[in-house]
């Protein structure tokens, strides 16, 4: 009976699945990161900007940090440490001379998605806070993962960890 | 009879505002830029981002452009030209050292908030948009106002007169 139903629910999700993919994008599970866990966010590209960044030679880069509602609800009011269930996302790009206005630099290749998740239990001893760093979507090696938390330990422990301030 | 009905429907109004006081921020309305009557559109510093970018001396900023949805949904289609109702704004920051990092530099004090609007039949004689300059939510005058058409026109007419690409 147990079998019946399952098959019955499978067969009704794969239809739906079906319809799915006749109007949606597909989209490909993130993979987690190492040590944390960290996967990249659904929907992330659409939330609000935190702040810019410039990053110097030798990584050469312009990055954008965006936070979900209750990261950006916590900037807002001034209130830290931040609430379990935020997510910070930094992305970064190439620094590129603009072609169109040679004062200006704008954002070339891609380089890094580097995600923040607050959860004060399961990440209990980095100060309450996972970590991912992927390139292409996939999580780049452990060695790298072990060493975010002690750079932001290391600088900005009184700011609940984060380097980027609001932008307003 | 009309003026009693004004006066009426000025009474309501005024209780709707006073009722509105209580429970929201209040909200400066914002005046519009000369030439074009442009003003800073509610909410879009929730709006998502565009591209960032840097500007270099002697403006030195970083900067954001964030855009609404039809903004971001014709971006992203690789659509041009962009429809009406889309509004384009650029969020401009003095270039900061980090005081955290010091490869890093980060947004300063805020300068500029910049806004293009479409409107094709409203703004046909510029391609379409309309243009407001701010400086602490307040236009510029109209001496500057009278640049930003040109300018876009002269390096960007291909591409819809949008400089600001969208970095995925």
């Amino acid at each position: 009976m147990f079998s019946s139903w399952t098959l019955a629910v499978g067969g009704a999700t794969a239809m739906v699945v079906g319809l799915c993919w006749a109007c949606a994008p597909i989209r490909t599970p993130s993979v987690a990161s190492p040590i944390y866990g960290v996967t990249l966010p659904n929907g992330y590209r659409d939330w609000t900007l935190v702040a810019p960044a410039q990053e110097a030679a030798p990584l050469d880069e312009l990055r954008a940090v965006v936070g979900n509602r209750k990261a950006l609800k916590t900037y807002r009011v001034g209130a830290r440490p931040f609430p379990d269930g935020t997510v910070l996302v930094k992305l970064a790009w190439k620094h590129t001379p603009s072609p169109d206005f040679p004062p200006a630099s704008i954002p070339g290749a891609a380089t890094t998605v580097q995600v923040m998740v607050k959860d004060s239990e399961r990440y209990a001893s980095t100060g309450g806070w996972g970590f991912g760093r992927f390139v292409n979507g996939k999580p780049v090696d452990k060695a790298q993962h072990e060493t975010c938390f002690a750079c932001h330990a290391a600088r900005v422990k009184d700011r609940d960890y984060v380097f980027t301030r609001y932008a307003p």
